[in-house]
């Protein structure tokens, strides 16, 4: 059985592409600066950051596999316009492409994509078809509040969104939902932007008929579902007062939760709740929460210790770990395949 | 032992309440219109009110006494303007302490604040001390986004809110965080604003050094503590993350969570990884989730059956339903002491 990580951000990338970035906003800030050019990294450089975060974690605690995607808080697609955050999506997703091409048997490229507050959803089409069909990606983050906290788009199931699931339909793609840093000094990025978007997604969902539209659409919410599985009884009651059909019908056929839950309780729950084939093994490593629990003296962010630990038949252990990944990203089944894995 | 629902909201208020707050939007969009004079409500009407609702589902569930507050998503803060809410905000109260009066063995009073978007919250202090000092109230329900859903307020923890916090440190009564209505397409009410509350709130606390400040200051975080108990590992970590003091020392000192969750495993995992010492009994009746579980066939805000699972002490139990509803709320205590209690 492959243990695939359906969550993992290269949060620690090279210097330089960070130095880009600054320089990025510099001229953005005062285009009487020179336009940079991308960041030069050396292949070592990316050796090096995956091999002593990414992937000695990843030998450390077990895992084979991990679907990569850029730092979710450097998104920031609220900072800059839509040229800024094109350049900057293109330079994020090309750096993950070399990595999965120096760790092909450990790293799958999911993308950023160039949204920009206020600019129709369409614009990110091409990036996300450059990525999968040109860079071998199987699947993209997408942001439902690219304003960073202000949430000044429409709900996900807005007809605006829709151009944009049906290429993601088309290539067969799923979308992990998964907003970026905060400008709103309410929101703290981890602790509060990132749960509350979920919840917020998973309820648009309840509201709307988004998977009517298009039964073939798949969406991972991280950070296990946010608050939903704790207030299970809530969404399974609110459901019903607002006239829709049961949540296994209605949203849980079309959406997944990770296990990025960072307690064994928490994880407990969650799978106390949610249906086994809902459930992709995922940590959000590294970054997010990165100390040790002195309760436990492992890491907060080891969820692999978690699902160990719960009782689970071998079945249900191969659908969290590989299963249901290889079902809801069918290209990365298709490129195991072709690896003979 | 008494069972303190610490979590009750008047929803079921006479139409003519309703019919005012219709009548006073109507002048304030249109300023020819006669300004309305406040409902005339007749104390049988009030009655009936209760006595269907609250009251008979107090019986049948076996609780002994409400602490009751207007209904929350009514608040509309974010509707109208500084003298619309002051207006509609009194009216509330008012409603409130007659229903007190004619129930007091039932119900005691906790007030909603004339808070308005942009306005300081010292113009919210008069009626919390007329409400508490005239009306006998023991406590408040503060909305930490008066924008209904656009978080356009400064966090908790900001010193623009301090004259507010004195007051309540000097008439020694807790507040409730509790958003309204959301006028922003986003956010679901009752399956989305209100959680994501919860969970700011908590964060806000933990990035903040409010309680150094106030160091009697009380808080309630409703319906359970929206997603804190689910990712109870990633707050203490973030919280190690930023350098602040273990969340018993910083925050848990001065916040307790109701137990309005809907269904036994989150209310199971409420009572593992929070300290008894700081749940506190509540439904949330009559209204945010009004249907019966199909699962169970029980009502979903019936969260009496779910404690009553729970494998507790009679200490802990004393704890829930009434200990620590006396000790966040003194002058309910008082109140009880009062009527030999």
């Amino acid at each position: 059985m492959l243990i695939i990580d359906c969550h993992g951000h290269y949060t620690t990338a090279p210097e330089p592409h960070q130095q880009f970035r600054a320089a990025q906003l510099a001229a953005f800030a005062d285009p009487s600066l020179p336009p940079p050019g991308p960041a030069e990294i050396s292949d070592d450089q990316i050796r090096e950051s995956i091999e002593q975060n990414q992937l000695r974690l990843l030998r450390e605690r077990g895992a084979d596999l991990t679907i990569f995607s850029p730092r979710a808080s450097a998104m920031e697609h609220h900072i800059g316009d839509e040229a800024v955050s094109q350049r900057w999506t293109r330079a994020c997703n090309d750096l993950i492409r070399r990595v999965v091409d120096l760790f092909p048997e450990f790293f799958v490229g999911v993308c950023q994509l160039p949204q920009s507050p206020g600019v129709p959803i369409e614009h990110s089409v091409a990036e996300l078809e450059r990525c999968v069909n040109e860079l071998g990606f199987v699947g993209c983050n997408l942001n439902p509040d690219p304003s960073g906290g202000h949430w000044t788009s429409r709900p996900l199931t807005d007809k605006s969104w829709y151009p944009f699931f049906e290429k993601m339909v088309e290539l067969d793609v799923p979308a992990m939902i998964h907003v970026s840093g905060s400008c709103n000094v309410n929101f703290h990025a981890t602790g509060a932007h990132y749960i509350n978007a979920d919840t917020t997604a998973f309820m648009q969902f309840i509201q709307g008929d988004l998977f009517r539209d298009f039964p073939d659409l798949r969406f991972v919410i991280p950070h296990g579902g946010g608050a939903v599985p704790y207030h299970w009884g809530r969404y399974r009651g609110l459901a019903d007062m607002l006239k829709r059909p049961p949540l296994a019908e209605h949203v849980m056929k079309n959406v997944f939760f990770d296990t990025c839950v960072y307690h064994q309780p928490g994880i407990d729950l969650l799978f106390q709740v949610i249906d086994i084939h809902n459930i992709l093994f995922g940590s959000g490593m590294v970054g997010a929460v990165r100390g040790i629990d002195p309760e436990t003296g492992n890491f907060f962010d080891d969820t692999k210790r978690y699902v160990d630990a719960l009782e689970l038949s071998e079945e249900e252990r191969y659908k969290v770990y590989e299963g249901n990944a290889r079902r809801v990203y069918p290209r990365l089944d298709a490129r195991l395949k072709e690896m003979g894995r």
